[in-house]
């Protein structure tokens, strides 16, 4: 089937994990020793694929084997939500490559990644967002910044083509106010979003638990939401009888691909 | 067999790669194409495992699988030569897990690698080495920091046991005259050298070419050499047939397990 503006998107999760990862490294909670023993319940890195109007992006590059799974020229660039080690790692090895220059769309942190800005190789970081910049990347395909709250500059991205609204928020804790109000007016159809940890008495710092991932849903009411980002006591409080998920909300996973 | 003072050491080889790895990434040279197609001639970050006097020690840790490869407590500790990412990624994932306080001990480079320093987790900085400082790791095992030259602070480690001595010396190009004159008084049976590139006509910078990595092995006339480090052009020039290597000095390749 020839692919045009009305053609649907495809979002494959590459990794849904915490910066820990599930397992995470010398943990015996039940969530972990689960995923310990089933690969398909291991989180990566927090990363996905997008395929929208004949281009393919990477959201977030924290994934180590990064040059084994997009050999050059297989992706149209990189949006980056921000620079923490598990969102930006994989290019540090991919720096190094040759190849086509390879754009890396993200906020304007002076800092990057470790030496990424020094030393870039292919790496074009040289057409950072501003917040709320609209941006085409095809003909038929724009994206906008979206701040979110972190513990540093960090934008979730929305991503538009001729019929269809994806918004992908992490790492938040909630969403900033004059977020929140834009993401409202958009009627999305899919909403991917941090939920790092089960329901906490308080709102954590820098990411979001349950209560404060369901607050945003029923402020945005998207057809449907993902949660990403999880972190093992979220995974570990899931398997309890009680823990339930309201309609047409639920939990990626890696590798999960969504039609949207 | 009980170990004791006496009883040898092993050395494995986990990567023998530079920054970029063998292949590199886009790289359709004679030895990148060859380690595309032969996994047993893939060079990996470079790293080894030091199995000495009951103890084992990891020498640097930028393979991305460490949390995989080492379960809690399998490790005594790791010598970091140095804070750049090649060398120090996979610390990125281990830092936030559970389990016993590992030692890492390496120069005082006040930067680090990443957000190391602030999240350390398990991991404990607290006791850098200081150039020429000789510490016991074990009852029958010291080692001694060596300053190196590189693009930033790091050390070699001369490690001895009982009746044995190997020196691993990487990144370096040549050597600062007080580390080759401290070496030159060791009778090393085993040296582990950075040779990242064929001879070139005027000396690299920050790693050896086989010109000066011959000129330091001259000066410490050591049993035997493995060199390390190795960069795609390096194999690629192995390739040729006037390729060779004087007699006792072999390249190391990823999962070469020495027993000195």
């Amino acid at each position: 089937m020839e692919e045009n503006a009305h053609s649907p998107g495809r979002l494959v999760f590459l990794g849904t994990g915490d910066a820990a990862q599930v397992p995470v490294y010398g943990c015996d909670c039940p969530a972990c020793a689960h995923a310990r023993q089933n690969a398909a319940e291991r989180r990566g890195p927090c990363s996905a694929l997008l395929e929208i109007a004949g281009q393919r992006w990477l959201i977030d590059s924290g994934l180590s084997d990064l040059c084994e799974r997009f050999p050059p020229g297989c992706l149209d660039g990189i949006l980056q939500t921000h620079y923490h080690a598990d969102h930006a790692e994989g290019l540090l090895r991919l720096r190094w490559g040759l190849g086509p220059s390879l754009p890396v769309h993200g906020p304007d942190d002076p800092e990057g990644f470790a030496d990424l800005y020094r030393h870039p190789g292919p790496l074009d970081f040289s057409r950072p967002f501003s917040a709320f910049e609209r941006r085409p990347l095809g003909p038929d395909f724009h994206v906008t910044a979206i701040p979110l709250a972190h513990s540093r500059i960090t934008f979730g991205y929305l991503i538009e083509s001729a019929s269809r609204r994806l918004a992908y928020l992490t790492d938040t804790v909630g969403l900033p106010p004059e977020s929140e109000m834009y993401l409202k007016k958009q009627n999305l159809d899919l909403l991917v979003l941090d939920c790092t940890f089960p329901p906490q008495p308080t709102a954590p710092r820098n990411h979001n638990d349950l209560t404060r991932a369901l607050q945003t849903i029923t402020a945005l009411s998207p057809g449907q939401t993902l949660l990403t980002h999880i972190g093992h006591t979220f995974d570990a409080w899931r398997q309890s009888p009680a823990a339930q998920l309201p309609p047409r909300v639920f939990c990626a996973r890696d590798g999960l691909s969504v039609i949207f």
